[in-house]
């Protein structure tokens, strides 16, 4: 047990591999994870890379994959999981729902190093279709037998809707809303409740929970059900129930040593970014901040991958932790593996942005300016955050004129000409 | 003369023009322009759409476009300025250095009903190189005898680096930097400057221009030539020490009657977008900031686009009126159409965000987001800013079991399944 073993001032393997990976000391990362700042995703049956996140630490980059009833392809699922960490994921989610979940899991976890989350509620009802007929045809033990068997696979972390409680549906019922919910996991508990009449199981046995989680160190991923689905139900009355809920159940979490991280919206105008990180922040006593874009307008399917670069920056300046990424398919169908790519990329340089505003990772900037100073082309195209591209675009439109310069200013290139002539001055 | 008229106390047809294409009241416009707080570039020789860039109107995004001495094709530039203006670009500048730039500049003008800009000491020196030999072989005449050129031809606003002053350059010179200059017209005047040892002529004769921007309504946009080039640099003693000249150069602008906006960087971190923003603001008194970016990464070459999105809706919460757009080629090469195109869509995401976080308008986010409730996926493809890029995305992977919902969670879909239920709930 991590976080027990650091509240004992133990410094275990994994502290050590991320206090190294992040240039901080053992003792700054300890002391986080023993006080639930910082999470460090690793199942005991897993054990793989240790990728650290929260207060202090670099902004980690979450990458969902997946099949859907509409696309099964588990080879496409795992490419898309090494495209992902090969273009700078922190962790890969396997929100699978179509297909053998069973296979499709176990290959995403053999196939990559880094954490792995799942929502395990989603097979549990998607089984439930499939035995049933209706997808709130399973019991409260299907749900927890989904858990665990996620957790015996070794899965590092999971999302649990454990907020969607009938106080907060009610909330939500009560006040309304444009778009009721888009949380799919958080959905599901909905509907099983309303239907059944009953509590969420995953907050009526947390304590349950706990104990699962306790036996393989699963990190829970306290999910937002109630997140805001549109700029319209921002920061609304059932998004901040849910997010007190979530706040007492991490101090829960932290008593019984289980490690845990808040999940956020969503979609926020720009304005309301900042404030839901800090509420987050202050309700929840520090835990890890775990943000879905936020995407900060909705009017651009197709490139929501950038809208949610702009609010992943902010919300990660203001202090998220993890931000999960968004591709251009978000809100009209299933990725494709190029999509991934794009998604991964634009939310990797969201985290470098808000990191660098920290005064953080400072120097890959720097080399990639004093490559640009010196007309090393090769070394700036090394450096770029996708170099591959870099390269096709250089060679798209070579320099004819002056192979120094590009094709926009040829011999007119600013920095040759102030190079040129405050040597010139300097001389005098 | 629109400001002295707007001083007058009289609502001309720009005025009102702007009023109603933003919703506001012709007075608050009327004020804006009289106080040099709006800008509406309007050459009394072209008078086509009047835009209002400035304090309280919606974030305006500008477009550059324009040749090469590597890749000359006038049709090309013509076709991007119209590409530009179609997915949203309120303003066209032609930055050509290739081929004959009086007939592209006119093509141009000719071409797009949105205001246009230009920075003529580029074609100055272009001239100079072509008579000459060399860029610093212009002399003062030429600097201003291309202005009143442009300006004949009906140019609406013009770029004039007044700020690279003998003492700014001096302050450059001095401090070191690890990008000298990035800026092509700044550094063809410091060029010029330290050549010849004489005081920028755009400075020195700054009421020579103040009449000839008088005689055709010509708006000024000082221009940045100190602007940083990379973060190693950005918010330094060069870039602040221009700043101020142009602050003083706003005030004299101002007093004769001189529609004058500022511009700004540039790259810039995160954190100190907002400070630039209000610094701006201060300095220049209101005047409207025209930003560059802000460009808030060095490492993203390929990605210029979404990285000046991160920075552009930042600074235009915080402030900025006017964006100039980044293209997927920056720091790469001369832009195609398909480049023009990101980067306009990229910039006018970014200005919409900056509009929705000041509260206005949300209709646009509220319309597609109630065509979600709905499933009118027609309707949603119809109100999206890139229609035919959603369309193709959704018909690339259409819903195979749930034509109504997408191939991402089909019958899973939250949407879906919180109505259903929550209606049931309501029932009961």
């Amino acid at each position: 047990m991590l976080m027990e073993e650091a509240k004992g001032g133990k410094v275990t393997r994994q502290i050590e591999e991320v206090a190294r990976a992040e240039g901080v000391s053992v003792e700054f990362v300890r002391r986080g994870v023993a006080a639930g700042r910082i999470v460090i995703p690793s199942n005991v049956r897993r054990q793989r890379r240790a990728v650290g996140i929260g207060e202090g630490l670099r902004v980690k980059v979450n990458a969902n994959v997946g099949t859907s009833p509409d696309y099964v392809n588990p080879e496409e699922e795992v490419e898309k999981a090494r495209v992902a960490v090969r273009y700078g994921a922190d962790s890969v989610m396997d929100l699978s729902i179509g297909g053998d979940l069973d296979q499709i899991r176990r290959m995403i976890l053999e196939a990559v190093e880094v954490p792995i989350g799942t929502v395990p509620v989603y097979q549990a009802s998607v089984e439930a279709v499939a035995r049933r007929g209706h997808v709130i045809d399973m019991s409260s033990d299907d749900i927890f037998n989904t858990i665990r068997k996620h957790a015996e696979d070794g899965v590092d972390f999971v999302t649990v809707h454990c907020g969607v409680t009938r106080d907060v549906v009610e909330t939500l019922r009560r006040k309304g809303r444009l778009l009721k919910m888009v949380s799919r996991g958080g959905s599901l508990l909905a509907a099983w409740m309303i239907h059944h009449g009953r509590e969420n199981p995953l907050y009526a046995e947390f304590d349950y929970l706990l104990e699962l989680a306790r036996e393989f160190d699963l990190t829970l991923s306290l999910g937002d059900g109630m997140r805001p689905g549109c700029l319209a139900d921002a920061s609304d009355a059932a998004q901040f129930h849910e997010l007190l809920t979530l706040g007492e159940l991490v101090k829960r979490a932290r008593k019984a040593n289980v490690q845990a991280m808040v999940e956020g919206p969503g979609h926020l105008p720009l304005n309301q970014v900042e404030m839901n990180v800090r509420l987050e922040k202050a309700v929840c006593d520090g835990a890890p901040f775990y943000v879905l874009g936020p995407v900060v307008t909705d009017v651009a399917p197709g490139y929501d991958h950038l809208v949610a670069a702009i609010g992943g920056a902010l919300a990660a300046w203001a202090g998220a932790d993890f931000l999960c990424y968004v591709t251009p398919t978000e809100h009209l169908g299933l990725p494709s593996v190029e999509d991934v790519k794009a998604g991964v990329i634009a939310t990797r340089i969201a985290a470098h942005v808000a990191d660098v505003a920290k005064g953080r990772d400072l120097r890959w900037d720097n080399e990639i300016s004093e490559a640009r100073k010196r007309f090393d082309w090769a070394r700036q195209i090394a450096l770029a955050i996708d170099p591959d591209l870099a390269r096709e675009i250089r060679s798209r439109r070579p320099p004819v004129m002056d192979p120094k310069a590009c094709s926009m200013c040829s011999q007119y290139c600013a920095l040759k000409l102030a190079e040129e002539y405050l040597r010139e001055a300097q001389k005098r």
